[in-house]
């Protein structure tokens, strides 16, 4: 990061006041009477209400239009742990990214803990204060367990961005990847290179998908994950590949077509790229220093589509594309939850905007250039207006299709 | 309630939207510039600064200006347990009262759990979040080991408005009406009728204001509180009287300077108002039907100077006088606790506005009407913008001089 960037990030966290966001007033609150209707004793009505019938907080209070953004600070941004209060400012930014792109309200809690019982506790004690629970940099393997039991205690979505944000827009831009070099998702090789909670989520949706499982070799740490080791956590041994003999990097992206980067800085080399097959693909995620810088790997390969998650390259793999609208779609519907079909519902929308026309406004906001879908041009921008109908309807659709929706379709949904 | 206030409380709560509060940006968030400030990459360096000292989430976060509103439902207004979602509209209400009132930033967070060891560990967990965390409509005796355990855990103040808004805004007008009646807090003889939070928590800041706790008489249902009985939890056990012969209402109320009700509507007869000493001080504040209707108390006895919880009756006992400058001063010097003293400070600083000339535009807002500190005006208005200054300052200057201030005071407080 520049210093120039350093400083003015410092100064945007302090002024106009500290933080990034406010809490105001939506309704008339300058007369006695008015008191009298938002509290005491007026309120008595929407609190008898709701106790006849917990639906009706929908009507009487935010609860249907808000989020939780919760993190404990154990993994945060590629920081690392460094407690839940230094989080903060990441989650409230997430906080400030749903109200910016889908008029989420949202608020951040830090939990200061790093024991499952107690996050999960917590969590499923205040969970149905809010419309959803948006889990955040909570470090692995241990947001897994705490993502499942919340799912199975709260009757409120529970979704873990860092996992399923992470490989809802990576899955998008990977199916136009392989539509733009020609190759079928049932019959691609890819190589992931890590092994947390985003790799683990985006391999499994890959496999919704359609990709075989056999197709996929993980790797951790200690190399390639398959069958023989007996080293792995249960959210690994998943991913332990059966029939490889691979065991390393090296041995592992000899004639793979995709490499998706979940890890650190210039861990694949120029000499791995050229031995991957013809039309590779790269999805170099780490950030902000990705697996292979861009100039050198475009250097490397002229067949290449690449992807990072930096916004000062093409196809950015930005979760921004994803959390926000996918909880506008739930909310919108009162899900009880956020499954699989609804995750690659959201990828499906957000991989078939990268193929229309974009918007002169769009091109405006990103300093007047130009794209078509291709090979720059995999991944819609986060500032394409579009998204949030779009990726929210098709959650919101999907939500009543699978049964997770507790009031019908509404009509800005109905295509 | 009327059938109108109903209905404009239901369309209150669910007109422009749902609710009554929004979250908002307060930072610019248009380009992609904003956007790499607000979160990743730029969002690294405030982490960084709060990971380094934690004092800098002041700093760089919404933390020292928001306050958690908290419940579990368990004792909501007057209409008993609801559950904790039900309370909601209070606890948004609340977040209100402080917005409006105080410019604080409030979120209401609700808690699924009647077990002290829940709330405690939930609560506990989360605080760090927060600047501070108010208690609100958890019923006793839970509500005195769950603020004191708090107390104990958390380094932000912890305050439960149900017991010490309702005894500061009490003490204020106790204090106001026993000068307009002639009479010493040191010789005044009070009956209580109540033993809930707000009572032991009224008498108690009592007891600190200067009146010997052998002059209360606490009556809970099974009749006056004293040393022979065996049935009092500890609260109760603390205003045993020792002295007294009087088992009944009917035997305290003989020749007390004082009725103190929190309790339920026309619990206090027009004979037993009788036979009260001369000039009595009537606070009969159960809501909405007060203890005695202000009508037949006045009635019965023209030598009295009486309060209510109501807003249309004259001196209204009315949290909001309280808590939202009482955080706003515990705020603005960043204290770590709202000790005995600067609740003594806040009480003290609402007495003291009430001998002011009323401002103009607060004639304006309740109609006209003309007040001067009297039997019909010991209590300031709501509406009286020097509310803010006067108990938010006092409440600060305490806060530094009992030594929980962790930063000097503000200007604006200096007299």
């Amino acid at each position: 990061m520049s210093d120039d960037l350093k400083r003015d990030a410092l100064e945007y966290h302090s002024l106009p006041r500290p933080g990034k966001l406010s809490i105001e007033i939506t309704t008339p609150a300058e007369t006695s009477r008015h008191l009298s209707l938002a509290y005491s004793p007026g309120v008595a009505e929407p609190v008898r209400a709701i106790a006849e019938d917990p639906e009706n907080a929908f009507k009487y209070t935010m609860k249907g239009n808000l989020v939780a953004v919760i993190s404990n600070g154990t993994a945060i941004l590629g920081l690392g742990n460094l407690g839940s209060l230094a989080s903060k400012p990441v989650m409230e930014g997430k906080a400030l990214l749903f109200k910016r792109f889908a008029n989420v309200d949202s608020i951040d809690i830090e939990i200061d803990s790093e024991d499952v019982d107690d996050i999960v506790k917590t969590v499923s004690l205040i969970a149905e204060s809010f419309g959803g629970i948006n889990l955040e940099d909570i470090k692995a393997p241990e947001c897994f367990e705490v993502e499942r039991r919340l799912i199975e205690t709260c009757k409120v979505p529970i979704f873990h961005d860092d996992q399923h944000g992470t490989a809802i827009v990576t899955v998008a831009g990977m199916l136009n990847a392989l539509e733009v070099q020609g190759k079928s998702i049932k019959d691609a090789k890819l190589v992931c290179l890590g092994a947390g909670a985003a790799a683990i989520s985006c391999s499994r949706l890959l496999v919704s998908a359609g990709m075989p499982k056999d197709n996929i070799l993980m790797i951790d740490r200690k190399g390639v994950i398959h069958g023989g080791r007996d080293d792995l956590n249960k959210y690994k041994a998943e991913f332990a590949n059966q029939v490889t003999s691979a065991r390393t990097l090296d041995d592992a992206i000899d004639g793979a077509d995709i490499f998706l980067g979940l890890s650190g800085p210039d861990m694949l080399s120029a000499d791995q790229l050229k031995k991957m097959a013809p039309n590779p693909i790269v999805f170099a995620c780490a950030n902000p220093d990705p697996e292979i810088r861009p100039e050198l790997a475009l250097a490397t390969r002229d067949d290449l589509v690449m992807a990072t998650g930096r916004s000062d390259y093409p196809n950015q793999v930005n979760n921004v594309l994803g959390f926000p609208f996918i909880f506008r779609g739930a909310l919108d519907v009162r899900a009880t939850a956020i499954n699989e079909e609804m995750k690659l519902a959201a990828a499906f929308a957000i991989k078939e905007l990268a193929k229309e026309e974009v918007l002169p406004e769009v091109v405006a906001a990103y300093g007047g250039e130009q794209w078509t879908f291709g090979r720059n041009y995999i991944i819609p921008k986060p500032m394409d207006a579009r998204l949030l109908n779009r990726v929210a309807g098709a959650v919101a659709r999907a939500a009543v299709e699978t049964g997770v929706a507790r009031v019908p379709l509404p009509e800005q949904y109905k295509a």
